[in-house]
Formats: C-alpha cells, sequence, structure tokens
C-alpha cells in the first residue's frame, strides 16, 4: 500500500472541500447569519491540512487498484467528517454522531435525517445541508477528475469506477478525464434548467437553489418540515419531472449531445426503468384513488411518490405511510430497484436487475438443453463473464451488509417493519422509509450505535458495497 | 414434450399414493374413526387413476430433463389435491383452498396451517396430516425411485436431481436407485429411534408417531393448539436435537455408515451449519434471559427455537413473536439460511451461503488483483463454474418469487411484517412467521387468492424455484 500517495489524495480531498464551502459563506454573507463563521472556521482547517498533505507530490506514484478502493472510501469517510463540523462546532446540531449522519446522508444522497424541525436551520447550513447531494450525486471524486490536473496515469479509471454506481462503468469518451467533464457539464446543465423553471414557477431562490440541489443528486432533503407538501402542484410536477430525469443514465444525455436521438430512445436500461416507472404510477394511482377528491390528484401523488422513490430522490408530498399496504409495498421494492447505472440515483440500479432477470431466463433455458450456449446480452452487447460475476458478487454483498445491518440495529428493540425498511431506506439511499422513519418521522429515535450503522449503510450503498467492504478486509492492510 | 411418459409416471405417482392412505385408513381402525372411510374412497380413487395410467407402458419412452422437471412439478401438485381430499369430503376442513393449503403444508414440510382448532381433527386426519410431512421431507419421488423397478434408463438422475434440495445433488453410490435406497433406509433408521426415544420419555404412541413424522420431516404439524409447549422438558429436548440431526446432510450419516467418521466429521457444510446454530443459541438465549426463570430455561427454550427455525420445521415451545426484536431477528435472518443441503430442511440450505460467502471473498480478492485466478472451494473439492452459475441463478430466482408474493399478499393489506414474514415462512418451508402469522396465530385470515400464492411459494421452495417456474414457461408447453 502506498500510503504517500493516498495521502496526498486526500490531500486534494480537503482543498476541494474547502472551496465547495464558499458557498455556504456566501450564503451567510448574503442573509448576514452570523454562524457563516463556522463555514470559515472548517474552510480554513480543510485548506491547511490540504496544502499540507499536497505541498509536496510523493516520488512514489505507484497507485493500483487497491490505492483507489481505499482512497475513495476514506475520502468519502473525511468529506463527511470534515463537513459535519459547521452543523456541530455551530451547535445547530448538538450531537456529533447526529451532524455526521446528516452530512453522510448528505453526500451519499440519502435524504434520511435525525432533525425534527429543519426549519430551525440557519439558512447557510440548509444550503450546504442541500448542497452536499449536489456534490455527492455525480461524485466529489469524478468532479475532482474533471477539473484537477492531478496525475495523467492509468489509475484514473480505478477511481472513477469505484465512486460511479452501476455493473460496468464506460468511458462515454476514450479519456476519463473528458468523460468526467462532459458528465459534469451536462449535470450542470440540467440542474440549472431546474433552477429556471422553478423560478419562473414563483418559487424563491433560495428555495430554488436547494430544491433543485436535492433533486439533481437525487437526495431528498428538504428545507421545510413538510418536505414538498406545501409547495405548488405545478412546482411538485416540475420536481417530479427532474428527479424521473436524474435517474436516467447519463449516457442518454450524452448521445443527444452528439446528436445520436435513435441510440438515446434505444438504451435499454433507460426503457425498462421508465416502463416500471409508468406501471408502479398505475398501481398506485388507482390503489390510492379512494384517498384524494380526484383520479388527477391521485395520479400526481402517485407520480410524485414513486418518481421520489425509485430515484432514491426521498421527497415526500404526502404520508404514504398512511397508503394502502399494496402501494406500500411496491414503493419498499422500488427502493431495491433503485434508478439506473450512471445516473445520480441509488439503489440496485436497473442494469443490475435486467442482469439478473436474463440470468434467470438463460438457467430456465438450460434445465432443458443443458449444452446449448445461450449468450447474455445487455444494450445490444455481450455480457462479459466478469460483469456477470461481479453483478452476482454485489448481489450477494448487498445482502450479507443488509442482513447484519438490520440484525444490529434490532438491538434498539424498534418492530420489525421500522427496522427492516430503515436499513433499506439508507442502505439504498432512499431517505424515509416506513413506521417509525415514514415520511413524517426521522431517524433521531435510534440509538448512537444504530445511527453508526446506518451510516456505513448509506456509505456503502453509495459506493455500491466494495470499497467500504474493502476497509475491513485485513488484506488491504498487509504490506505487500 | 412426451405427454404419455408423463401420464405414465403421474400414475405410478398415484399408485404410491393410495398405498401411502392405507396409514390412516390402519389409524381410522385402530381408534373406531368412521371418517377413516373418506380415506377408503380417496385410495380407491387414486389407485384407479393410477392402475389406469399404469397398465400400459408407453412405447415412447423419451424422457429428457424437460419430462423430469414437468413430471416432478406435476406429481406434487397432483399428490397435493389427492391428499387434501379426505379432508375437503369429509368436511372436517370445509373449504377446499384451506384443505389444499394444509395438506400442500404438509408434503412441502412447511408446517404453516390454516386451522386455529388442530385439536378438533379426527385421529385419522391428525396423522395423515403428519405423515404427509414424512413423505415429503425425503421426497416422494426419491421414495418411488427406491422402490419401484420404473425403469432403468438415466432419467432417474433428472428427477432425483429435480426434487432433491441442494446446489448440487451427489449420488452416494453410483447408482441412483441405490442411492434413493441408502437415503430411506437412514431416514427410516433415525425416525425409529426418534419415535423409540420418546415413548421411552412417556409419550403415547399416537403423539410420538405424529411428532416424530413432523420431526424427521422438518415439518412442523403438531397435534396440539399449543404445538409442543406441554410436552416435558425432556420431550422437548428430544425432539430439539432430533431436529437438528434431520438438518444435517444425510452424506454425514452414510459416511458414518460406511466407517469414515474422519469424513463425516470434516463436512464444511454440517460445521457451518452447527456453528450458525451454537452462536444463534447463545446470542438468543441472553437476550431472552429477562423472560424466563433461569439461564437453563432461556438456553432450553433458546436452542429449541433456533433448532426449530433453522431446519425449517416450525414447531414452538413459547411464543418467539413476543421475544425482544433481536432475538426475532435472529429467527427471521435463519428462515433465509436453512439446514444443510441433502437433508429434509428447506430454506436457501447452508452450502449455498458458504457458496455465496466465497464468491463475495473472491470478488474482494479480485478487486485487488485482477489478474489472478482463485479457485472456488467447497468440501475441499473445486466448485465447478456451473454449480456457482446454478447457484446464482437460484437465490435471483428466489428474490423474484418473494418479491413477487410480498406484492401480491400486500393486497389483503394486512401489515408488512405479517406479510413480509408470511412469505419468509412459506418460501423457506418454515411454518410460523410473526405478528398475524406468529406461532399462536395461523393463516386462515388470508383471502383465498393469497392463500394460493402461499401454496406456490412452498412448492417453490420445496422444489427450488425452477420446477415451478418452468410449468409458467411458455417454451415448456411449446412442441419440439
Amino acid at each position: 500500500m502506498n500510503i504517500a500517495i493516498i495521502r496526498y489524495f486526500l490531500g486534494w480531498i480537503m482543498n476541494v472541500e474547502a472551496v465547495l464551502m464558499l458557498l455556504p459563506c456566501l450564503t451567510a454573507l448574503v442573509y448576514k447569519e452570523a454562524n457563516g463563521i463556522y463555514f470559515v472556521i472548517t474552510l480554513a482547517v480543510c485548506g491547511a491540512i490540504g496544502i499540507l498533505c499536497t505541498f509536496r507530490k510523493p516520488k512514489n506514484t505507484v497507485f493500483y487498484a487497491k490505492e483507489g478502493f481505499v482512497s475513495v472510501a476514506l475520502s468519502w469517510i473525511l468529506l463527511s467528517i470534515f463537513g459535519a463540523l459547521p452543523f456541530y462546532i455551530s451547535g445547530e446540531i448538538p450531537r456529533f454522531e447526529d451532524a455526521l449522519f446528516e452530512v453522510i446522508s448528505g453526500f451519499t444522497t440519502t435524504g434520511s435525517s435525525i432533525l425534527s424541525d429543519v426549519e430551525a436551520l440557519s439558512r447557510c447550513m440548509l444550503l450546504w445541508r442541500s448542497f452536499t447531494h449536489w456534490v455527492g450525486g455525480m461524485g466529489v471524486i469524478v468532479f475532482m477528475l474533471a477539473v484537477l490536473p492531478l496525475a495523467g496515469g492509468g489509475y484514473n479509471m480505478h477511481i472513477m469506477r469505484a465512486e460511479s454506481p452501476g455493473p460496468s462503468v464506460g468511458k462515454l469518451v476514450p479519456k476519463v478525464r473528458s468523460t468526467a467533464k462532459i458528465l459534469y457539464m451536462l449535470y450542470f446543465g440540467i440542474t440549472v434548467v431546474e433552477i429556471v423553471l422553478l423560478l419562473f414557477s414563483g418559487m424563491p431562490l433560495f428555495d430554488t437553489l436547494c430544491l433543485s440541489f436535492g433533486t439533481a443528486g437525487t437526495g431528498g432533503f428538504g428545507i421545510l418540515n413538510d418536505s414538498i407538501a406545501s409547495y405548488t402542484h405545478l412546482q411538485q410536477f416540475i420536481i417530479t419531472v427532474f428527479m424521473i430525469l436524474f435517474g436516467v443514465n447519463f449516457n442518454v444525455y450524452y448521445l443527444f449531445l452528439i446528436r445520436k436521438p435513435k441510440e438515446a430512445f434505444g438504451c435499454e436500461e433507460a426503457r425498462a426503468y421508465l416502463a416500471i416507472i409508468a406501471l408502479s404510477i398505475i398501481m398506485i394511482g388507482f390503489n390510492v384513488r379512494h384517498l384524494f377528491p380526484s383520479l388527477l390528484e391521485a395520479f400526481h401523488q402517485a407520480a410524485f411518490q414513486v418518481g421520489s422513490i425509485i430515484t432514491t430522490t426521498g421527497y415526500a408530498t404526502t404520508d404514504f405511510d398512511q397508503w394502502p399496504e399494496f402501494s406500500k409495498t411496491i414503493l419498499v421494492l422500488l427502493m431495491f430497484v433503485g434508478a439506473c447505472a450512471g445516473s445520480t440515483g441509488g439503489g440496485m440500479k436497473v442494469s443490475r436487475i435486467l442482469i439478473a432477470v436474463k440470468q434467470v431466463k438463460k438457467e430456465l433455458g438450460n434445465l432443458f438443453h443443458p449444452q446449448s450456449v445461450k449468450i447474455l446480452k445487455l444494450e445490444g452487447k455481450k455480457l462479459e463473464h466478469n460483469i456477470v460475476r461481479s453483478a452476482n458478487a454485489y448481489f450477494l454483498a448487498y445482502f450479507f451488509v443488509f442482513a447484519a445491518s438490520l440484525l444490529l440495529v434490532s438491538l434498539d428493540n424498534f418492530d420489525f417493519t421500522t427496522n427492516f425498511t430503515a436499513v433499506t431506506a439508507t442502505i439504498n439511499n432512499i431517505g424515509p422509509g416506513l413506521n417509525l422513519v415514514g415520511p413524517t418521522c426521522n431517524f433521531g429515535g435510534f440509538s448512537p450505535f444504530a445511527k453508526y450503522i446506518f451510516m456505513f449503510d448509506m456509505l456503502a450503498g453509495r459506493l455500491e458495497m466494495f470499497p467500504m467492504l474493502l476497509l475491513f478486509a485485513p488484506s488491504t492492510w498487509k504490506k505487500n
């Protein structure tokens, strides 16, 4: 393990975080909030540590997969610890584990909160909270790759693969750095469109920024206690559309950008994703029909909640914990499905579900014709053995982490539905679950131990298990 | 598809069922119960159909994997339909779907019941109900292979593979028929030992028969409303030990039989199985300590419930739904693990869990050293690619069936914990779940639609998904 290069890498992460904190500082200036000082302090600390660590580039620049995974996992932990400091030292969130929970929930775009009164936070804190969603959505390291001349070497791909969601990370263009740039350009562009549309709908600028950050990163932190319920129907509708858009594989937008609409519309994963959404909205819409004054209203609510859950955003316009069990079960299942690979959404990803369906179909065929060799295809291309293998290993690791988490949080002695959906909501980076962690409740009631389990799950979910699991593998820390 | 040979095969199944019904007929004679007449009627009908179908052996004896899977799936459905008739026509279970549920639960060794008052059944019905566990435990087709000179051909292996649990079905000896004979000899022998020990403990003969059938098949139907709670501690202890014994891979007993104790003690799956049991008993024992007068009593109860759940038997000596959430969560997780492959237990099987753990470990290693080739081993032997592939396909199919079932039964609008554990209890062939399907409750409250879903799950669980799924694949019914 090349410790020197990891330290250097983490130094750059600190520098980036210092720069990111300029935004809440600016917010505090605009709204004349004294608590902005805590961002200035944290920024200074981050910057100082960052400059110290990056002052001299290490001589040994060996950077293999091992260093890549460890760097990514530690980056996210470090980002969160320093990101939590303003909440904690300002006293706006008095307990450190709560502040850390909140910021990990932010960066991992989960949106689960320990706050029962969000509106009590100052504006600079609220903006930072939502901004972490935006940064975490596309990935801070992808951002670093895009803007910093870190290194030319082949290691860029290692770290991009460790941070980016999905069974196989494709480069849009041959160079990793250019790919990262294109992704962030698209991300920035679509976010701006949402901000503008929300402004036109009559929403105040501060709200448009926070909510658009939360939508773009498929995060889910709101700035009001009732999440999105008190905004107008038009505003809710705009957010619905953008949540769903940010759950689409960004490859699709790139294909539009380079004027290949036929290929864009043909994307198998995106089509499956949209089909699942449509089917879920129809089933829930009719199932909750009796709870709303009109069928249109029922479908409006169904669409918002389905869009919010499958993209793993977690905004809510109604307390879906009160819905019939059939609708709630659809939502719980959607939590596992998640959005497309290569989007900002979490969950298992639609493409992995497709790989799973194809494997089962193939096995059924194999039982009848053991000698036949059938090739698995996705997006018209042959699925390589190592992609199928790693998708299966992901599923298995996922269920082991899920089972272990469920067992450990059950020590708090809450009911099974609460525990099950709380783990589901955090490991899939959703936000709310059912019962005690339903849309009108929060995670504040859990013990500190359970909260740390949830923090691990949020990070494991966002980084798709392996980088976080590797931190606990003894071989990671062995000398070569 | 060779329909003629399937008809011939199913005819033999009917003949076997007719013979099996002699036992409840005899019971009715001994206890002078008039309801025995319904077994005589059903026996006559089964026998008549059976003789008609097997009178002439079809000329076309082609029997491929396709015919094998379809025969096995249809056998189990047919067995259950005719097995349900005595309950239904006697009126002891007035609704047909309830009678069918009860018998499918019996043959699949699930032990879930729709009866709120078991003690109201006549003795011949009770005995038949428990006897279905014994028959289903080792498998009715394995039985047929052992005793009938059906055919010499290679197709024996197809049907044995379709009925026997586990990721890879090994033959103990080169001939399938001899393997089946050895398995049934061991099965019969250990059951007799349990009956004798229970007789010595002072239990009446009728009870020893019913409870031993339920233990041996890891079924779980009791003959008292409180399951096993009112028997003595010694009797409960004997049952605990035998439940655990029947969850061990029968290969282990065969190895003892041929005097290879070293190999028997070395069985990786059995060791993991016993380690999981020991660990669970310790964790639960201390967790429920405060609910019982002594630590010994707490451990006695923990051991019974752990043994009952991991082997997927489903007997209960206490209402574990009242236990702390931590203990309940352990039990729910054990429901998924299940017993050893090649035992009479259900669930995913310990060996599949081992294959999963090894895959995750291998993947973690692969991330660091993408070029290295690591070989997966189980029981000291290389795991063939097709075993790993089919284990993964099983996991994926399992979760799809699970998710679909959960969604469909949620239409009854019971709570999430009830639905989740009801599907868990049926698909893993356990018996009781939590909340409304807890150890003191039953499945009677579900709608007929939900009951049919559970019946499918029980059959899919017992036959390990694929035979039942193939019944719904259009290609199964296509002409070649």
